[in-house]
């Protein structure tokens, strides 16, 4: 399945880190790529550095105009999935939720209400006030093991360096 | 099974909002509090108003030594699983974590390398640069799931509101 993150209402200041664990998130569990509308160029820089270093091809590109990325996803046959705590618990939804081209939205504080409207799905990751990182991930997680597939087993290929996994302190090696 | 959240790290200035989200991540995915190893009182206070709006008895507590925390919470039979990408891939250790008393340890950047030692468990929510908000709300989610819990349906108590489940727009109502 593709799956690409819509990361909307980013405020350069303050979002920055969020944002940057929003993009994490997505490259660690899967996702292709993440469009941030904003024209913030500093969370595309600093996930770079994290592929250049950790590997694989995920990118973030800063759009204008998030309302026509989304047209454009659908009008090529994919669906949109927006996480919202107001929404569907994602246990109840997840029988509903068939594509393999999926775009996940994540906002921020508040969304615009159109975008209830342009969703396929309004999703809630529990009912309660939530971070939209968290939320992200279970999402992700849930999603691709629905489809036979571990989120935590993604592959990146290439990269400078590799974790040696270990009980006990630290060991990583050169590729 | 007991589940309490252990913050590490926390920088007053810098990790305000990060903080705030793996507390609000704790509490949304059933963990019953927070110890915030910080003078800042400022997280305790924002989410003791989530809890009273949304309900639930999730608190953050500020202590001063992480260390002699995590011995009293060993001494009193309960086991500690650090988070950290350099540890062993969450479906590789499932199987060991075996408790019903279980303190989860997030870091921020950096973590005291003692912290290696004295956890049960070092554990990586994949071996990838991640946000703790992420790698938290994965591990508690298949934690409990493991346990036979679906950490998306955890009860709240109390509260003055309670969210109505929409396919579309938010439907809110007093308690």
């Amino acid at each position: 399945m593709r799956i690409i993150v819509l990361r909307l209402g980013h405020r350069i200041q303050r979002d920055q880190r969020i944002t940057t664990h929003v993009a994490l998130t997505a490259r660690a569990l899967g996702a292709e790529g993440m469009l941030l509308d904003s024209d913030d160029r500093g969370i595309a820089k600093s996930i770079e550095e994290a592929s250049v270093r950790w590997g694989g091809s995920f990118y973030v590109k800063n759009i204008t105009g998030w309302k026509s990325e989304i047209k454009k996803w659908k009008e090529a046959g994919g669906k949109v999935l927006h996480l919202t705590m107001y929404g569907i618990n994602l246990p109840d939804a997840m029988h509903e939720i068939v594509t393999d081209k999926l775009m996940i939205v994540v906002g921020a504080e508040k969304v615009p209400p159109e975008l209830y409207e342009l969703a396929d799905w309004n999703v809630a990751v529990g009912n309660q006030p939530h971070s939209e990182v968290g939320a992200l991930a279970i999402a992700l997680d849930r999603l691709q093991k629905a489809r036979g597939k571990d989120a935590l087993r993604t592959q990146f290929t290439g990269g400078e360096l590799e974790i040696i996994p270990k009980r006990r302190g630290k060991e990583v090696k050169d590729r």
